[in-house]
């Protein structure tokens, strides 16, 4: 990352969560709405975590998700994080969160940072180089904030409900988060601001100037910063974590002649629809290789046994490395003629159910894919094309419904 | 719908649809994304023809749609979309569009309308409640236009890329589509507007004002009147679409005890699910109950051939119930013992594979599941649940990759 040496000073987030959400839709609050089994506040906590030169996170809860939160972070793992509870509005709840750096009677709880980031918990895509330049232009100029160019005109109404005038819309902008602060200008600009701020007021960009003489550094950011606000935003974000984890993949092949061959047309075909595939002959010795990507393609052959896809599950579970983004592994059986074994096909369906049922609790999602090799070309190219799809698909929708099933390619 | 009969006037639609879509990061213009098998500004279109009080869509697209546009009309059947080509801007394809209504060397094109709605391609989920509000505002102001609340703060820079200050955000609204006005009054505003207006403008509310001296008529409309305007927006769209469509079912139960049985089981738990489900006792004699959803469950029993799903594919096709949304059929196959004839299933598997290739071609989705009866009421309870949520979520999905495929439950 260009830059991020450029951080020789302490660095903390506060993240206010308090809000109920209500423009969702949804009874539960949008920042604790669960998609691939994590709530939404932990991607966006995650995403913190991930920068090294951050030191610590305040996410700032209404009273009754207090016990909530602590329970994500203990199930997630958050190490950075420390959870206070808020206020009955945004202001009070971002003060709320801004005082756990400052004294009180036993001294502070966290040390005191030079510049805080104030960013929203449902804003999970903020990347580490722009809050690289929020963070500098925010030592530099006392505060910075993301804009984003409008996307709707902006009209002035009349008090009985008609157009008074638009605005030109190059001349503003929507404020939209991260933004940052030297902790001293915010923390001030709080100490000092009105009940009617702590009330009515929305921007932090605001009471820095108004209360600290700080005017912020303002800078576009990227339009993944969107927040996440109605229902169908959760969708959208839902949708953008799946791409990202299905862009690779590692393709186990096998050591037979057979096998190697589907392996080598299966990965060319991943490959011409954006996913980068690495393949191996076997588990074997290949951990690290294992734990960089979070999808897995095993070919084997009839009378084949799920024992090195066991094994692969012990790595995982040792790496932890289905604990924050669902595994999933695409079990392809090559059958080499279509003579039917009844009570072999009974019995791998049987084990692929249970071994997919015990290691589902452990966030793995295990699926199998029949495959019949056949010596007419059409049929044989037809039944590797929809290998291809149903693979695609399978890591695409990391649905949990159709774990252990068997397909037929 | 109440007031539906105000309406005593002609009324017709302008969509602007010829901008190139650069923000959502695809190669291909976003009013022409497709999903569910359709280009999304057939959905909008869809939205329009349904309501009997528009007599006529104008779609304004770039030279270089025109045919995939005439195509796409062809394909979904729309009846009351003339296509016009646009300019190089937005106001000179609505103006454009209006032109289509005027006198030309040979006459008006189209009728002229009392009141012309203007809309945007991509916000397919304008409801009739609302148009028609913004309609009957239209006919009396001369003018009216859609709102929303700032879903950010608006802020003013300096041109050195500082805040300025921040806006009052109850003084100002975001101006969204659709839009209405009396024919004469837009029109006349675009005869007279400036070239400068052509290139830079963006709002039709400022120069109705401007040009022909009528305020807008303000109303605020609902959440889902939001622009597609990211590629996050297209999952959204699609995601929004397929819960409606996973609202209801046909569950067609077969005679026998045992299917009716499951069937009511299954009822109970899809209806838990907030799906409402239609129960019926076989095809016949139901055409008109089959073609209120385009969700449906047929429970059968060993030894029981595919015949009554190619009769209801054939009412679907005559009736052209899956002409504008994908039709879903979950086959379940209820076995009353485990003891495996493995032929018999295998020609299943052929059968339903063959049947659901032939009937995807007509946007039929065909899938299946195989439920095994067991004594163990454990088991039996296990099979039934993992049979709903199976169902729930291939109809749910309309994943057309899974299509011929016999799932377990």
């Amino acid at each position: 990352m260009l830059g991020r040496d450029a951080v020789e000073f302490p660095v903390a987030v506060v993240l206010p969560a308090a809000g109920c959400g209500e423009r969702t839709g949804l009874s539960t609050p949008k920042q604790f709405c669960t998609f691939l089994n994590r709530p939404l506040i932990s991607f966006t906590i995650e995403t913190f975590e991930r920068i090294p030169w951050v030191e610590s996170i305040v996410v700032v809860v209404a009273k009754e998700s207090h016990e909530l939160m602590l329970q994500i972070i203990h199930q997630f793992q958050h190490a950075k994080v420390k959870v206070v509870e808020g206020g009955t509005t945004r202001h009070r709840s971002i003060f709320s969160g801004l005082q756990a750096f400052s004294e009180s009677a036993e001294g502070p709880v966290l040390p005191r940072p030079k510049v805080v980031i104030i960013h929203d918990a449902v804003r999970p895509f903020v990347e580490e180089d722009f809050l690289l330049k929020i963070t500098l232009a925010a030592k530099e100029q006392g505060a910075s904030g993301a804009i984003r160019p409008l996307v709707s005109t902006v009209i002035a109404t009349t008090s009985e409900g008609f157009v008074d005038h638009s605005l030109e819309r190059t001349k503003y902008r929507a404020s939209e988060m991260p933004q940052g602060f030297l902790y001293d200008v915010i923390y001030q600009a709080y100490q000092r601001c009105s009940e009617f701020d702590f009330e009515f007021g929305t921007e932090c960009l605001h009471l820095a100037l108004q209360y600290s003489g700080t005017s912020a550094k303002l800078i576009e950011g990227p339009p993944t910063l969107w927040k996440v606000t109605y229902k169908r935003d959760l969708a959208a974000a839902e949708s953008i974590i799946k791409e990202t984890l299905s862009l690779s993949a590692c393709l186990i092949s096998g050591a037979m002649a057979e096998t190697i061959e589907l392996s080598n047309r299966l990965q060319k075909n991943l490959e011409s629809h954006h996913m980068a595939v690495d393949v191996i002959p076997c588990t074997e010795e290949n951990n690290e290789r294992l734990l960089k990507t979070r999808n897995f393609i095993q070919i084997s052959t009839s009378g084949a046994s799920l024992s090195e896809t066991e094994e692969m599950v012990k790595v995982f579970e040792e790496s932890k490395h289905a604990l924050l983004y669902p595994v999933v592994i695409v079990w392809v059986h090559l059958r080499m003629s279509d003579e039917a074994s009844d009570i072999q096909t009974n019995d791998e369906l049987t084990a692929i159910m249970d071994l997919s049922m015990k290691v589902k609790q452990g966030n793995i999602l295990l699926y199998s894919v029949r495959i019949i090799y056949s010596k007419v070309p059409e049929l044989w190219e037809r039944s590797i094309a929809r290998l291809s799809e149903i693979t695609m698909s399978l890591v695409r929708d990391r649905n949990p419904v159709l774990t252990g099933q068997m397909l037929q390619a």
